[in-house]
């Protein structure tokens, strides 16, 4: 019996529909990239679980995926090695572009020029529950620059935001803070050593609300003193301006302060629009982030973000290679599809790529018809011709279906006048013309 | 201690000017399917192991790459069954683009409307012993159109390889035959039974020799009489329409015979150029293949085949989907890549994106610079700024290494003359014009 095909669950097969959206947002995207001068860097599917087991915490391990080692895997291994999966797999695939990228930065520093200016844009692969808006495999569109501590880069990446919401038509809020203001204020309530904590509970407000981070927080080792010299910073109110005077006179001054000062002054010389806002509570979960942090949300849409990064100031100190401080920022595609589909943000006939199609009637016709098709693709335009003399309703629902916006036709009336009929399937309008006329019209369509 | 980064075998990374030149070959192939009215198709990476097995023979099967079920894989089997690969995988990376493609059709039939074109590019992976030229990890750019036996199928997909190639600069001849005429020779030696056998046989002439082939013959239980009425057919010598003619009066008339002559005949009819050679020792190893066969080989490099294909009537009849034939061919873009860069085939700068470089010399002249960077990036010019004032040399060599053409600057006396002066760093040329002049030059190169 024949098998009933299917795929793996949390995977997904795109239409041409699809593709050529998915490619509208990475096309934008990638040219943003590009005009900031960020170039491609392309990694393997595969690495070595060596590079990627111990980056993402105990739960990301278990979400990796493993690729069993190809031959015979199980000779020389005991019945109890077997259940272990580092002895039947020594590469996964990748989990997310950021150790890939440290992992290269790293192996090729020696040919690398710094400071390296680099995006990559790939799907990864986590084995985590399917559900709504969550895939097991999805692209990141990452872009970053190490080997500088310059805040010019972070300027960058706020415009980069603007620049790719704007094209993207999307209405956009940028949240940014800095660890280092979070390193102060945990010190200020008397738990400098507890900043990770801290982060990951801050960083939950949008899941769980206030009440669940102090929840969290206490359940975490802080006290309730602590807790309540917390509660005020992260509501402080004003402007960006007023927020960083406001936090500096309660933990005194601080590097965080100041350079959030430097890219507020870099933002306004630039004249950037983008809705920029400071905001004490983002602490965003990765613990390796030493500086500057963003997040960014659509206003018009209830969506968590859809861009998201921040400055680290040893992400290749693992492979071998310290005091290489970068930066960098990942959009989230699939979120950013997911709200250009529900706000019909997608411009029009974006999926359209062949222009006419050629009835078949046969024959002499056929000839006919395949020679015009010749000098039209030979004109660059994207044409194709039915292949085979059907019935004209299959061949017109043909059309209709892959959304072609014109038919043409040369039937014998045509072939012995050298003209061509061809009709507009959107407004139902024919018109018959020459051949020079019919090629002029659609090599300038 | 800090590990040494590297990455599986078999598997690469890409470097900006690799992956520049890597899209230059994809772009140029993907303009000239969608010339041809194909439309892009993308499936998973993983396919279930269900969906891979057994279609590329015990060998293939060895060779597909077995995700590890994530969870506890071990659960519930015994030390006998964690020895068998498909009790603890259930899922594989995908082994070629053909298998998918057919699935998709299969599981999507009442969404598509037939004839179905569809191209994808994308990596596949096989756990092949990597040597020169053979990764573990490749392209394929597979074009195909299912649910039409139209002979203009062939033809399109002939014009499709000589338009590719025409692009990209490299001298090519297809090499085309047909299993039919192949299955009548088989009936006309005594052994319609063996035509796979002799199919495999032929296909191996390249590698191993007109001896190696009759021996094999004989390995495969081809009698020395039949191998002896073989030798003269596989030698035919002539114009395409001559060894038509020629294994025609030797086998009698055969519907192979009557297809490549309608095939020609279109080809002649429509003026293509491409060199095309009728081969009767052209058999192409696959199964699968039922009717037109191709290959593409360089005329000027001593590589194997770079492109091959085929027409299959029944590939989707393990899915449970009968009766719909398709044809298609697959660039091999690595071997392509290999032949382009042996023969300098790039067209120069193709990896360069950015255009200019502001040299940085901090503070106000700082500010001056970002204020025309913005202005060139607004009117879509990729530019940059080295993100810190270093000396001079460091910026000169950050610009010749990224091989950005052009490097400005902005110092005092440009600033407090609303000036820029930019050097072509190829001719060694510096000017100093004004901020719309030194615009408007960027805006048109």
């Amino acid at each position: 019996m024949a098998q009933k095909p299917s795929i793996p669950k949390g995977t997904r097969d795109f239409s041409a529909a699809q593709v050529a959206r998915r490619n509208y947002i990475f096309d934008n995207i990638k040219e943003v990239f590009k005009l900031y001068g960020f170039s491609p860097l392309e990694t393997p599917t595969m690495e070595n679980l060596s590079t990627l087991m111990g980056k993402y915490g105990e739960e990301g391990d278990k979400l990796l995926f493993k690729v069993l080692n190809s031959g015979d895997y199980s000779a020389k291994l005991t019945d109890e090695e077997l259940k272990n999966p580092s002895k039947i797999c020594e590469k996964g695939l990748r989990y997310d572009l950021t150790v890939p990228f440290a992992r290269y930065v790293v192996q090729h520093r020696s040919e690398i020029s710094f400071p390296f200016k680099r995006y990559q844009i790939a799907p990864v692969w986590r084995a985590d529950r399917p559900q709504r808006g969550r895939y097991r495999e999805f692209v990141q569109c990452d872009v970053d620059v190490v080997g500088t501590k310059s805040l010019l880069c972070e300027v960058e990446l706020c415009q980069i935001v603007e620049k790719v919401f704007e094209k993207l038509g999307i209405n956009v809020v940028l949240k940014i803070n800095n660890r280092k203001i979070l390193a102060s204020i945990a010190e200020y309530i008397g738990y400098a050593d507890k900043l990770v904590d801290i982060a990951v509970a801050i960083d939950k407000m949008d899941k769980i609300g206030e009440e669940g981070v102090f929840a969290e927080l206490l359940a975490r080792g802080i006290d309730g003193a602590a807790i309540e010299k917390l509660k005020p910073i992260l509501t402080l109110e004003g402007t960006n301006a007023e927020k960083l005077d406001k936090i500096e006179a309660i933990v005194g001054q601080c590097e965080g302060i100041d350079e959030m000062r430097t890219v507020f002054s870099y933002l306004a010389a630039m004249g950037v629009r983008l809705d920029i806002e400071m905001d004490l509570s983002l602490a965003r979960g990765l613990s390796y982030y030493t500086g500057a942090i963003f997040e960014v949300k659509a206003k018009d849409f209830a969506m968590g973000s859809i861009c998201g990064g921040g400055r680290y100031d040893d992400l290749t100190g693992i492979f071998g290679l310290a005091n290489t401080s970068g930066v960098g920022i990942s959009f989230g595609a699939d979120r950013i599809y997911d709200i250009m589909s529900e706000g019909e943000l997608f411009p029009e006939r974006v999926d359209v790529s062949t222009k006419v199609l050629f009835a078949n009637f046969g024959g002499e016709d056929e000839l006919a018809a395949l020679g015009v098709l010749s000098r039209l693709r030979a004109a660059g335009v994207p044409a194709e011709i039915y292949p085979t003399p059907d019935k004209m309703k299959k061949q017109f629902d043909y059309a209709t279906s892959k959304k072609i916006p014109h038919l043409a036709f040369i039937g014998e009336s045509e072939r012995t006048t050298d003209t061509v009929t061809y009709k507009n399937l959107d407004s139902g309008e024919q018109k018959t013309v020459s051949k020079a006329e019919f090629l002029a019209f659609f090599a300038t369509i």
